[in-house]
């Protein structure tokens, strides 16, 4: 491995790069953001290509990228950087599906280098503090309400409609990431309702049903056409009381009283973590939410509701 | 681990265990059929119980059980069998979702017993024949055809067509776990259309692409919906000819013609395996077939068909 700072290069310049990679990037001494990867944006201040292969030909010296293109394509950008030797940095979901994402993970392995597919909200500022409360409590039930308006948060993003973006579980996958990672005993899904848009490939809402053993009790509703109020929260229930993770993951209480709360930090944090894996030469690849939501969609019921028009 | 004969239960006294799993035990002597388990089923010449708790408390002898059962209602079963210390064979497919396999597999490895999750296409009589002959050859082109009359082979079967029961994809992953079991190199699902009866929980049909690296191209049809002649073949091209694995794995053509051929011994050599691992005291648990499936609903795109009408 080179010393730092690592050049990296950001491949899919969109909004989520824009606003939360490369802030985060620039804000960690760690790394030097070397070239932008788009076919359409461009980025002031580095250099700028519209494929992969042409950054891996131009600059050998940009030996991270990090992938922020959406999950139908990733599998191919991922590839042809690892082959290249390159370390990689996934968004998530990581890919369009689970076998995909084990190839990856096989083929970084054999090349040597570091794989991190990111779950951004096990980041959120009050993840931690909760999975330490919850380490020595039984867990009895637990609720996960993520409700938000589409139209407001993923104004015009065709792909999360499209077969691979997943739908509502785009961010419904974000709260099974946080839950899988603070809660110890395993669970597996039993039921699934998913309603799909007449003219949509993707769900648009997801009713949950998850059992675990000692009748731990689990659900989650995901929906995306919630207008008014929105809702990231997350509430397990102990037999010494509850927790409620609210506002995706940044806010924790306990018994309904402020317990915990930071400012959103979970792309410094996940790049704070990407720096730590790169210099142990370590990847860290958990595809246990991706696995819930392919299961949900093999063992659900669809129904089919009102197209959706943006 | 007592000695042979192994006591073994068959749990589920359907059309599987009636016409496979029964006489193969019978014709094996590492095992002694004591006991079968089914809500309206009787076996003669052996105890009866309607649900495999009252079993693991009357006979404590019997320590190895096979499960027949529906897959929706086979974690619950087999996590009591597994529970209770008994050794456990699973009928294909494993589970409803990827999750509680892992969740079964954990719990076996943890109680130090058997878990043996089967795939009886792997064990047709010219699938290891197949595979050694692709050993060294450099494979290009895969074409599954999985085309079979529902009405005539699922008669009655309405769990097929309720969530979790997979549908076409009952079959198809037949025509997987001979292909991930053949084929040494890696792939992963691309593209998949499914096609649902406007009536029906799960698809009748599926076309599947699959990608691989060095331009792989693999694809797969599944259809329920086939009359007249019946489609079990996956044709395997080399750069050194073409294997043809026909009828479901028992016959195998190089170039068009025939090169081994063998009667169906599927059952016979599950239970030949089975008896292998239990005195081996291993699991066998490969869940790469079920993969496939949870990622083709994932990403699969949907249509609606009409309506199936028994």
């Amino acid at each position: 491995m080179t010393k730092t700072p690592y050049k990296i290069g950001v491949v899919g310049v969109g909004e989520i790069a824009k606003n939360q990679h490369i802030p985060s990037i620039n804000r960690n001494p760690d790394f030097e953001f070397a070239a932008g990867v788009s076919r359409h944006q461009k980025t002031e201040g580095v250099d700028n290509f519209t494929a992969i292969e042409d950054m891996i030909s131009a600059r050998p010296d940009i030996d991270v990228v990090s992938l922020c293109v959406p999950p139908q394509v990733r599998y191919g950008i991922a590839w042809a950087a690892l082959e290249a030797g390159k370390h990689v940095m996934l968004e998530k979901p990581p890919g369009i599906s689970v076998v995909e994402v084990e190839s990856l993970a096989r083929f970084a392995e054999q090349k040597g280098v570091t794989l991190f597919a990111t779950w951004h909200s096990r980041y959120a500022a009050a993840v931690e503090t909760a999975k330490n409360w919850l380490a020595d409590k039984k867990i009895t039930d637990v609720k996960i309400i993520w409700k938000e308006d589409v139209k407001h948060w993923h104004p015009g993003q065709t792909w999360i409609w499209q077969a691979g973006g997943m739908g509502v579980f785009d961010p419904g996958i974000n709260a099974l990431s946080i839950l899988t990672h603070i809660m110890d005993v395993p669970f597996h899904l039993q039921e699934a309702d998913l309603a799909f848009p007449s003219n949509c490939e993707t769900p648009i809402a997801a009713q949950l049903k998850f059992a675990g053993n000692d009748a731990l009790s689990l659900t989650a509703d995901f929906d995306w056409r919630q207008t008014g109020p929105q809702h990231w929260d997350i509430y397990v229930q102990t037999t010494e009381g509850e927790v409620h993770l609210a506002n995706g993951g940044n806010d924790m209480l306990i018994d309904g009283k402020a317990h915990f709360s930071a400012d959103n930090a979970e792309y410094d944090n996940i790049y704070a973590r990407f720096a730590e894996l790169l210099k142990s030469n370590q990847s860290d690849i958990d595809l246990m939410p991706l696995k819930h939501v392919a299961d949900a969609f093999m063992l659900g019921k669809r129904s089919v509701v009102e197209a959706f028009e943006e």
